[in-house]
């Protein structure tokens, strides 16, 4: 999966065929791709760059009438600023500690310790990526330091899935420093050999090399809204620095790529025969609402709750959160110029199997009853992008998984939101 | 300094000539006697104890006009309910972490990393000792699980100190279960051959059986003050379990003990003669307050500022927090009858270095200035108490270290109520 988005995303023609219907309407893919073209026109940038992927499936029946035919489906991917990793490690690790606990008040012969999955080591799993991306950062021996410079948001709440990637790349001895989304302007510097300096703000003595740029920041529309919030994005892009991920890894992510991957033949244009049909096997079915429209009218049709009841509605933004479901789509569209229509990607929705239960700690109190779980598997990757678009993979490796579940009448899934647990799979 | 108390702790006919002037006054001391007596009587407990110790020493100055005079001498033995293990660790680990940071953005040429000491494992250390405990329990075979029952406060603040302590027994499969103190007596059962029965609340399924009672609760005057506060320890002594440590070895820890003990020729008949010396050398000169007024009164003096001016007047409590220092100590005396004098202890102020400057991060801000330290060298014990007061120790080793800083002018060091910080001894 890693490697058909990296493909995809190396394929400049491609991505520019793909976005080229969207630029007039959908403003943060155009501010994202014009970065992305004049990094290119003034040769700024790196040819090697990361990536840590979340690819997002959730179980799917094909006939609701029978479990058997459950099947993983992508939801997503996510290709930029992808969080949950230490949480993920934390809960699982918790799920273990408490089932231990509650075994172990069982009298000898009672005992069943439920199997749960191994400890997921995702935290290291990031932090082994960055390092190799530092590592793969080349440079004129000098006497500067040289670091990463994960550029976060200020107050974000879910620092505590920061930190510890931050303190395990100190603990091998690679310098990490965070900076805040509007702080990169005044603590960065950027030279004419491409060379980003950044001054850490806890002291003056020295300009440091940034070599990987690791974003956890520049996902929200609106840190784009301000001429400083593109220039920010403009400095770490033009720099040489390795990013995790560069511009066109995070516009692989976006819902109009993965509808055009999910296209029929357009995997096997990316992959080997065998692995195509395996990979094109979990998409589910999903089209631009703009080209569906268009066809339905064509036949003298329009968007109806039939045709909407199955679907769900995603635009181009990372996380969920932004979507709508069913009827609501018809209510959404409403209210909606037709021109942007082109912005969305409509789904066949994910029919996971109705009766699994669970039993969660919501903000609103403790919930039982039916759940629906999504699994997100993380990848670890750097790549050097080749001439004509050939994709060089220096580094693409399982880095751990995130497990997360909500009640099965609940829509979004975002944890960070409140409308989900981080949880963890039970094997047996 | 282990083998020192707990020699003395096994020695009972020696702790209660130590014991005997002040049963009538000192409230908590009687107390704690008396439990010791019915479990004595009732042939109850076990012939087996453990303990964390704390002996905290700070630097001294023989001569103040000269550093090179400075040796260590010991403050207090702890010798029940010792905190600070896990914050010690933790803080070390800021301190490396830290000084790293602020190397790492040096020139290369200008680098100096400060030589902080190791890490230092304590919590493991604590782990380390109570698993051994909960293996010296002897159990005929049944199927009852066996456990470790961390006895805490409720509510208490430093519970961040205490966990991280359970969840590393888990780890080793060895069960452990907080229970609160006024909670014993309801979640217990002592069974008459002596089995401590525990039900764990989060679960009515079975009883298991206690290993160890590990006391992180029990050590203030006021736990003691209703019939249950007592009844709860009574119960706790008189099982078959191993404690952690039983009501003699928390006696030890007493400062009438370490008078005693600090008497010229007292540590020769405890320990070999080798190491009598070395240990003699660190104890400050004490004496009993009422001995000394006493010895003053018959030389027709009294108390007086000279008298008290570099001296610490301490009660037989836990922790820091209740001393009085200097002409404190007579304004104290003025509201105290006579007849409960006999409870306080009165040493030599210790007198450190004064040109020991740092940086600390105190609830009122930030204190730039001449500092004192106090280490605190931990040590895990497991022993068996021998016919006639002999002492069989199974296990004694360093168990890592704690180490605390407070501004020069604050007498008092109690983290916990903030008259002080964790700290990480800088070697160069």
């Amino acid at each position: 999966m890693n490697t058909l988005y990296l493909s995809a995303a190396s394929n400049v023609e491609w991505l520019e065929s793909v976005f080229a219907p969207l630029l007039e309407h959908d403003g943060f893919i155009r501010t994202l791709w014009h970065i992305f073209c004049q990094v290119r026109d003034a040769g700024g940038g790196s040819h090697i760059a990361a990536g840590i992927f979340r690819s997002d499936y959730m179980l799917h029946l094909l006939d609701t009438s029978s479990e058997k035919t459950a099947s993983l489906k992508q939801v997503e991917m996510n290709t930029f600023s992808c969080a949950g990793a230490c949480h993920a490690e934390t809960v699982v690790n918790m799920h273990r500690h408490l089932a231990k606990v509650a075994d172990a008040s069982k009298p000898i012969g009672k005992r069943s310790l439920p199997s749960l999955v191994e400890a997921t080591e995702s935290t290291d799993g990031v932090v082994r990526t960055l390092r190799a991306a530092h590592k793969a950062y080349k440079t004129p021996p000098t006497d500067r330091q040289t670091c990463i410079l994960m550029v976060v948001q200020p107050w974000n709440f879910n620092i505590a899935d920061e930190r510890p990637i931050e303190y395990g790349l100190w603990e091998g001895d690679v310098p990490c420093y965070r900076c805040e989304w509007p702080d990169v302007l005044s603590s960065t510097r950027l030279l004419d050999n491409g060379m980003l300096l950044y001054t850490p703000t806890t002291t003056s003595e020295a300009e440091i090399e940034v070599s990987v740029v690791y974003y956890r920041a520049g996902y929200d529309e609106a840190e784009y809204l301000t001429d400083a919030g593109r220039q920010t994005r403009l400095r770490l892009e033009m720099s040489k620095a390795i990013k995790c991920p560069d511009v066109l890894g995070h516009l692989a992510g976006t819902k109009i790529v993965q509808q055009a991957l999910a296209e029929p033949g357009n995997v096997k244009e990316f992959l080997p025969q065998e692995k195509a049909k395996d990979v094109q096997a979990v998409f589910m079915s999903m089209q631009n609402l703009d080209t569906l429209a268009s066809e339905l009218e064509a036949r003298g049709k329009a968007l109806d709750e039939d045709t909407v009841r199955d679907q769900v509605l995603k635009p181009n933004l990372e996380g969920g959160g932004y979507n709508f479901y069913g009827t609501e789509i018809l209510d959404h569209l409403d209210h909606m110029p037709r021109r942007e229509w082109c912005k969305f990607t409509i789904m066949q929705r994910i029919e996971p199997p109705p009766n699994i239960h669970g039993l969660l700690l919501l903000d609103g109190g403790i919930y039982h009853g039916p759940v629906v779980a999504e699994l997100g598997v993380l990848g670890g990757v750097v790549w050097r992008r080749g001439a004509r678009g050939t994709l060089g993979l220096m580094r693409n490796e399982m880095a751990g998984f995130t497990f997360k579940t909500k009640p099965k009448g609940v829509n979004q899934l975002n944890v960070v939101r409140g409308y989900g647990c981080f949880d963890c799979p039970r094997l047996d």
